[in-house]
């Protein structure tokens, strides 16, 4: 097919989604349901609206930009990603999925092209875990994962609950209707950034996703006692930092001891209570993210680092509480969206490699409710959720040409994916 | 003389002030020159003009209500302490010594006594370190030991400076005039919960104290590299919390490496950027505070820990910044100022001992410009900021008898204390 992806308006619409930020450039910052969140959202249905797709958005938010096939009985091919943003990221992550299909499904429109099976852009709501703890909210809420009690469950750090927050946002249905019928999608590609250096290193400008790792979350209190920095002496400590010190370096210890380079551990939020200089901390909240490919490996850190945890808090004396917030099983992408994504890329005559994806996406959740798979482009020094995040237009429109052959070619089979 | 200490205004007074205040009762949450701090100094002032003082605030806004002596060219013998208080606090730390050495004068002014000096009770700002990162700020401003550029140089985390603030908040004129002229105190007597358990412990009612042990602060900045927490693998991390972790527990070894009791050191502050679970930390901000009555002994534990900082920092890849905010001397206090203390505590036949402050307060620096001495009332379980602070009235009361008959001793002599 002769599709042409219009790279100058790719160019300034993700020009123009990094501004809804509450960063300063170049970072972005875009947490769901925040004011930049709810603008950049109106921006992008109004993309979808000027390009002719039929807009409709579920409980949660998560937003539904369709192109009717000649067959719309039929299970849609889907494309999509996310546009929130984690504190101080860069401008591709998820962007580039949600314009980069929007892309392909113009370039689909502007050749005459006519669809059997219906196309569908999807937005999900919250793949970050920012605000609730809890990464692909909308996504797991999609594949039928989670139990409908999230919305009063879930708080941010102001204490509001997932309910409040989505219904001061303007989205006040009932979450039990957010779950997708079966067979609504026969097949679902979403194209993202690498978030790791494999192909930038390799020189490849197309990474088709065979599997995404297993991540875990796990959120972690401490409770010590506090008290004045000057006048309680060191054996009269019950210090709650000190243990989240020992916490963090056990688990860099227990993922360095698998010697598997898969195996990853990181532990990026402790909130010191009451934090000030002069104050023996009392309390403390850390979150623990673990992913690997393999879930055995994995769960064997989390093994690991709950006991050390258990050990350090015993020492001194300070309450340990060890929530698991996630522990997802991989995902196997499907065999028949691989096979179309490879055979595009080949009709381009653009290099690929089959890969495992490292992070952790929407499509991990809808590969439990729909054939799935992912398309990845080079991201400079494999740099993300920072500010100098970089993919370049050409990889990205490359990444938006083979989505749209491969969604072209999907919906015209009978059977598509399954 | 014949004083009497109204308990049951003083209680109501100390209930009054504790309303002001950013936490939920029985948590006090009073940061510098925020709403509660401004409607808690209105509030003192009204109690300083109702009970005839003539009130008056420097630039910074330290408040001066005071008595005129027969003599008022003479050296005032002055009392007071900080109404400000961290987060998350109690009740006690600092209004004990303010609405007390209010008490202590109007139970002068009610038994008739004629002062030859004149009295006057100082409420100094900021002695918290919380807002600004630097404690005593009014006290050091008096003391002349601070340039006046801290009204740009001191930030608040809001990135706000010490003059934009003051402003704000009223208080604009220069930081030049703050101190105080020689002889302007014959004797600064500062009455405070011990914040210690020793006068509870031993069932002693009150604590002369003898000298002020020294504190440090340094803030500690730790710069690595961010990134997704799926993607980058763990040998090609600069984890900013790692370092911040083992520099933590570094000084924990460092203090008890002293095998000194009087030795303490504690992280109490721990700011994690971004602060996401699914980003590889890349800045850390730590706060450290270490103390001891023997600076060299201090001392060689601030230089122990920088050399494992270094050291941690070093292995892991990360930049190092380290500030030393304060490393002030002990204080010595006045002899004559322990004389009228323990005589005045003899003549009611209240059980004192001589002990030294682990704690710190504006006399450390009142020692530096006039006769400085403290009076210390018990506190339960030596708990000190925390919402259970606790001192009983009947100490309270105790603190202000004896410290309004020592003011008055000193009132009265020729030389006063010096």
């Amino acid at each position: 097919m002769n599709l042409t992806i219009d790279r100058a308006r790719l160019e300034s619409e993700l020009e123009c989604l990094a501004g809804f930020s509450a960063a300063e450039p170049p970072a972005v910052t875009r947490i769901v349901f925040s004011e930049p969140d709810l603008r950049a959202r109106a921006y992008v249905k109004c993309l979808c609206a000027a390009a002719g797709l039929s807009v409709r958005e579920d409980a949660v938010g998560n937003t539904f930009a369709r192109w009717a096939g000649e067959s719309p009985e039929l299970g849609a091919i889907g494309t999509g990603s996310h546009i929130d943003a984690i504190p101080n990221a860069g401008r591709y992550d998820g962007t580039v999925g949600v314009l980069g299909g929007l892309e392909a499904i113009r370039s689909l429109k502007a050749a005459g092209f006519r669809p059997r099976r219906s196309l569908e852009l999807l937005i999900f709501t919250a793949e970050e875990p920012t605000r609730f703890g809890l990464g692909c909210l909308g996504s797991r809420l999609l594949a039928g994962t989670l139990s409908t009690d999230v919305d009063g469950r879930l708080l941010d750090r102001d204490g509001r609950t997932l309910g409040e927050v989505r219904t001061a946002a303007g989205f006040s249905g009932d979450l039990g209707t957010v779950a997708l019928k079966p067979g609504h999608y026969a097949a679902f590609i979403e194209l993202h950034i690498e978030q790791g250096p494999l192909l930038e290193r390799e020189g490849i400008r197309l990474g088709v996703v065979t599997a995404i790792a297993a991540p875990a979350s796990l959120r972690v209190t401490i409770e010590g006692e506090g008290g004045h920095a000057g006048a309680v002496l060191m054996p009269d400590r019950h210090d709650a930092f000190l243990a989240a010190a020992e916490i963090a370096l056990a688990l860099e210890s227990a993922v360095k001891a698998t010697g598997a380079i898969d195996t990853v551990g990181t532990c990026g939020v402790c909130d010191v209570f009451p934090g000030a200089v002069n104050s023996v901390p009392s309390r403390v909240r850390l979150e623990l993210d673990i992913r690997d490919i393999d879930r055995a490996r994995r769960d064997s850190v989390i093994d690991a680092v709950s006991r050390a945890a258990g050990q350090a808090c015993h020492k001194r004396g300070v309450r340990l509480g060890w929530e698991t917030i996630n522990a997802d099983d991989p995902a196997i992408c499907d065999a028949k969206i691989i096979q179309a994504l490879t055979a595009s890329a080949e009709a381009h005559s653009l290099a690929y490699r089959k890969m495992v994806s490292r992070a952790y996406h929407d499509s991990l959740f809808m590969s439990r409710v729909a054939p799935a798979g992912m398309l990845f482009i080079p991201c400079r020094l494999g740099y993300s959720h920072r500010p100098d995040e970089y993919a370049s237009l050409e990889d990205i429109a490359a990444g938006a040409q083979v989505l749209a052959e491969a969604m072209a070619r999907l919906s015209c089979e009978d059977a598509a994916a399954r």
